[in-house]
């Protein structure tokens, strides 16, 4: 069997170069940054651009990421059935929790937001689709590392940044949690991500009953909690949501 | 200068293939449908899934669009200067309007839709960012082959199919609709595209005076217009949207 193709290897490793940290590149930088002769980083970047990957600002002659991108990853949610399937049950799931729900898979190292809905109180919120999770710290990432054993291994070799004082950041500690996870068939996270904020998540299986993703709502901390931690209410609505999702992939009932 | 890499051209057109039509397609039904041979389909098919731009669905064996594409357009969207410029405007002008509000830019041979804020009215609403829509029958697609020379050229090249009744589908109407668009400075589409659904637009210009998007609002056609065509107080907001964007993007105020 042949190996990998390594121009696009390079390519796709410029890609995830300009979707991280300074996003607009001189040649100079792309070809230092990856280790590469300038002539065929130039290659490579020339041929992202005339397939709308990559864009160069006229001014500047920065290099950023292409439109064509946001056109691929609009037609893979498209085709995505997780999400698919889960559409109306997190509309139903945000209205009768108040808060914010998402739909979140194991991506890389993390997990990757393929649905939100916004809190529905008319407020200003930024759309969170597409954008990537630690495993470590949030219920969605939690979840995830509780039930798939990919995701799982993936938390145990990722950095455990201190998000905030709450953060878990010790092996010893996560997998305890962990197996409180399993034991109730939920995670939380109580301003462990972001401070203020709370959020809860149950797993979603599909018929292998194999998990394939985690549905949760995040919301402030003085509304998703009550002196016992996450209020019960919440939790039954996200596990009812998580359940209706699972039974429509085809998950048995019992 | 070299020319454009191979693999890389082949690449882009499997996602495209994937992104298009059947979405879920074989190894057999790539590599006949690109006219390559199979062993190079299925070596740049496997690099492309070790990297995330690809899956592979373990029972059927066929390919879809991988979720890396998705973290990637999400991170273009993170870097768009004129999104990010036009998030609070659009904002106020669906609250102001009770209509959604779009933002699209020239992609290909269509507006990409960059941004798109909910109808305020808690119906339930599908997220079209990432969406194409036609140059041709829409008031974002009018408003940029008015403005700009590069989609005025791809609309008149571009395949003019008729979406409705209502749709202009002959070169010399659409100029003359698009001298009028330049006369008045916004455009308009009357059920061109959707029966039942009428949307206005106009120009976002940078610092440079270049047009470089366009903003308007989509709905009912019952609420849009009046007797005499699109009410003059939705064409005042969204012209007065496009101006603050334009103004905050640099553009000069005289």
């Amino acid at each position: 069997m042949p190996g990998p193709i390594q121009s696009l290897e390079r390519a796709a490793a410029i890609l995830r170069l300009l979707a991280g940290g300074e996003r607009r590149l001189g040649l100079s930088d792309v070809a230092s940054s990856l280790g590469l002769a300038k002539g065929t980083a130039h290659g490579i970047l020339r041929t992202l651009q005339q397939e709308g990957f990559v864009e160069q600002d006229p001014v500047t002659g920065k290099y950023q990421l292409g439109a064509e991108l946001l056109r691929l990853g609009n037609s893979y949610l498209d085709v995505h059935e997780l999400r698919a399937r889960a559409l109306v049950w997190t509309d139903d799931l945000a209205r009768s929790s108040g808060e914010a729900a998402y739909l979140g898979v194991l991506h890389q190292q993390g997990v990757l937001i393929v649905h939100h809905v916004f809190r529905p109180d008319d407020s200003r919120q930024v759309l969170d689709v597409g954008a990537m999770q630690p495993l470590h710290s949030t219920a969605l990432g939690k979840v995830l590392a509780a039930y798939d054993p990919v995701a799982h291994r993936e938390a145990a070799e990722s950095e455990w940044s201190a998000l905030t004082a709450r953060t878990l950041t010790d092996a010893a500690s996560f997998e305890e949690e962990l197996a409180l996870v399993r034991a109730r068939g939920w995670a939380a996270d109580l301003e462990e991500t972001w401070d203020g904020v709370a959020s809860v998540a149950a797993p979603v299986h599909d018929r292998r009953r194999m998990p394939v993703g985690a549905v949760g709502v995040t919301g402030a901390v003085e509304r998703v909690c009550d002196g016992d931690g996450v209020r019960a209410g919440l939790v039954a609505a996200v596990r009812d949501c998580a359940r209706a999702v699972s039974r429509d992939l085809g998950a048995g009932r019992f």
